[in-house]
């Protein structure tokens, strides 16, 4: 049986780099899915740089899910509090979403039940995390655990999901090396918080980004105002 | 500090009864929210269920929480499968939607963070579950922990919150027992697969609510065909 894969495909830059390291280790004969979520975001331009990337990597098919997290949490990410741009601070930060790993993987777990595939790739790292709780190894290990004892496959015959981190623990400049090894096509990802015309710059998620291209002696081949 | 609960209202018997249960727990100066969630099941019926019985309860707040699982999963309970009404097997039927609790309670989960609840009431149990793996409580206790690990509360205070399931070792007579004793408005409550105006009394969510009544010598207040 071909292998198969799920990878939770955001637009951004890692989750970029996990898909096309998911879309090597299924190898030429495997099957990678694609799962990308609307959950109410400000930044679903990149949402659009998801659909590019999946077309890129012929996947066999890429769901784009909506579920409106608006009503349910309170985050700078999916509502009008203004986004920080004071640089990265050592708390977790405004912009992180209740729960929201948990939410992409349940339905990731889903898709994966549903397809038959036995992997789900996602471009979490611990490093350049912001702080944020659902981006640790601790926590993906035991979200596997529990998914997995969701699942029919799993309860029926000892078969379970993995969840593939393989850039849990590189440092951005890392993730970025990996990528122009992998011929990733940086300037269809997109990072900042903001999800304006050109990427802001000055949000976590830009500054993180620009000095990783940096390090690597490169420039980014997005667009910054 | 008053004590807070979010309770999963599916509209269904079962979560009617745990959020009974639930609005007793917190107690008079306590506060109860609920989660409803349309996840393009069949008997979306049963969320206009869901609305009365908040209503009756008095929930500080009610949220329904839209999250389109058709194109996800492959089930009868979202597609064009008939539903079976055979009675009940010995196997996971195909009425089962992979990952569905886990998808609900990590929506939860988030809700409680944002409303600072530490319970998180459903109404599963294991005795009449129609074989869901993820009825039981061998999941319940993981995918507590797992989503305890993405909570920003238990990571900064370690305080988690907790899953309980007050109906887990029930029968459905006695969850029916349960209900009358705390006056569950069982006419507010609806359990058919199918979603029609009145109750098909075939599929294994009628037969087995119906049996239940029976055990406890008083008829089912809602109307079958």
């Amino acid at each position: 049986m071909s292998r198969r894969a799920v990878v939770l495909l955001s637009g951004g830059l890692d989750s970029a780099v996990a898909a096309y390291i998911a879309k090597q280790d299924v190898g030429p004969r495997g099957e990678l899915y694609a799962l990308s979520i609307l959950y109410g975001q400000r930044h679903e331009k990149e949402l659009g740089c998801a659909r590019d990337i999946g077309e890129v990597l012929e996947v066999e098919n890429h769901i784009f899910q909506e579920i409106g997290l608006e009503n349910l949490v309170c985050s700078s990410l999916t509502g009008d509090e203004p986004i920080p741009v004071e640089g990265v601070i050592n708390e977790i930060p405004s912009t992180w979403v209740p729960q929201r790993n948990s939410i992409f993987l349940a339905l990731a777990f889903a898709y994966a039940e549903t397809v038959g595939a036995d992997f789900i790739y996602t471009g979490f790292n611990i490093i350049d995390y912001s702080g944020y709780p659902d981006c640790r190894p601790e926590f993906v290990e035991r979200i596997e655990t529990g998914l997995n004892y969701a699942s029919k496959r799993f309860v029926t015959t000892g078969k379970g999901f993995s969840i593939i981190t393989p850039l849990m623990q590189l440092g951005k400049a890392e993730i970025v090396r990996t990528g122009l090894e992998l011929e990733v096509p940086f300037a269809l990802t997109w990072s900042c918080y903001q999800g304006e015309e050109y990427a802001c710059g000055l949000c976590d998620s830009c500054r993180i980004r620009l000095e990783a291209f940096k390090l690597n002696g490169i420039d980014d081949p997005i667009l910054y105002r």
